[in-house]
């Protein structure tokens, strides 16, 4: 049996999605969890994507196989018991033999969290990415339009990328907006280069910020030349927000 | 020189305020970091009063004294280059050589965060403690004014306390609102009990679940034993908010 889970994750503590050797990670802590469920026989789990350290997941979706005869309305409150308190099952559900959480994604929403403020919250610090200086909103949402629809995104992946082909990508959707002195970046894609979002998002900052005007952007697309990009915007203020299927499960 | 700062810091990573032998304290970490600054000569800080395992502080006040010969604009930035990223200088100032952080202190107020929510959310599991039943908002605010004024409030004082003498305090102002689906408990007073706001505020959750009702309160202080209050509020949902002073350094 196949089951599809919509997980949310803090971030902060992990060495990112992805199981390695040494480190805390998101894949690893949940593969340890299923696998002591299954009486120690291994369980492989397969997510949407990776997510780098730091970065947070409020609807990541992962798949995995089971053959334990557990009802499906106890599989949440069993993994959300033995998991630690940074990562949570939002929802579980039965998926087809043939669903998979990485190849069937159709659609992902990022989402990226400014605090804009004259004064540092402590308690935002991992969660949001502070800037200081007064980022013009205007600006930023003329220069976000910019990246609507599919181009070339060489000059917005990062360089340590294993993406050896095509860059060409398509968003789908892209807003800014401002609730108090929170700025919110909302990119929808059907897929992402690595680093393309902070990468996007430090771009519309140094515009923001003047530093770079609206219509730069269409120039730094075509220059193909990640030095032609702003600054990889930090960790601690993306989320990987929704992942989108075809299939209604 | 007598310094006067206000702190702000995240609990949850810390054994409390004060220092121990083992374990990472907010004072400890102070401490060491001005000790640095003064070349290995050990520098004391006294804080308003301790803050307990997990909670938080936005408006710590410590002081403490030192010959360097350091602009006062310049400490802020200084400390905050030298302390962990879960503690923040937010202000500091010249105080005269009889202030006195904790026996100054006239009045503190404390605020406690409810995530009143169908939906635990995995970002504010440090920061808010989470009901996921309706709490009944009028209720609790009926209940919350029977605090207000001189009390013996020892039923509402954890016992674990090493306070052995009266147990007299007075209130002078206490409100709760509710903003979305957070609940904020603002508590003002000339003086606290060990664990007072926190007792305090665990009974006023009791009365807006149904379980205890407005009218019951009086008879609760009245009765001096803790057992007949509710329950001790969790710390993480706990923020010491702000301290007062008669001087106006």
């Amino acid at each position: 049996m196949r089951l599809k889970a919509t997980i949310s994750y803090d971030g902060t503590h992990f060495s990112g999605y992805q199981i390695q050797p040494n480190g805390r990670t998101v894949q690893g802590k949940i593969e340890k969890v299923l696998t002591k469920m299954h009486k120690g026989k291994a369980v492989r789990v397969i997510a949407s994507g990776r997510t780098d350290q730091g970065v947070h997941a409020v609807g990541q979706v992962i798949h995995f196989d089971t053959d334990l005869e557990i009802p499906l309305s106890n599989w949440k409150k069993a993994l959300n018991t033995m998991l630690p308190d940074d990562i949570e099952v939002v929802d579980i559900q039965m998926a087809t033999e043939d669903f998979h959480a990485r190849f069937d994604v159709i659609e992902k929403e990022y989402r990226y969290f400014v605090l804009n403020s004259d004064k540092r919250d402590i308690f935002k610090r991992n969660f949001y990415y502070f800037v200081k200086e007064k980022l013009d909103l205007s600006a930023i949402q003329l220069a976000s339009n910019h990246f609507l629809g599919t181009h070339d995104f060489t000059s917005f992946c990062g360089t340590n990328t294993n993406v050896k082909g095509d860059k060409t990508r398509t968003i789908t959707d892209i807003s800014v907006e401002q609730r108090g002195d929170t700025m919110i970046f909302r990119v929808r894609g059907t897929g992402f280069l690595y680093n393309m979002v902070r990468i996007i998002v430090g771009t519309l900052l140094e515009v923001g910020l003047n530093k770079k005007k609206p219509d730069d952007i269409p120039q730094i697309i075509c220059q193909k030349d990640r030095s032609q990009a702003g600054n990889t915007a930090p960790a601690q203020g993306l989320y990987l927000w929704e992942v989108s299927y075809q299939e209604k499960s």
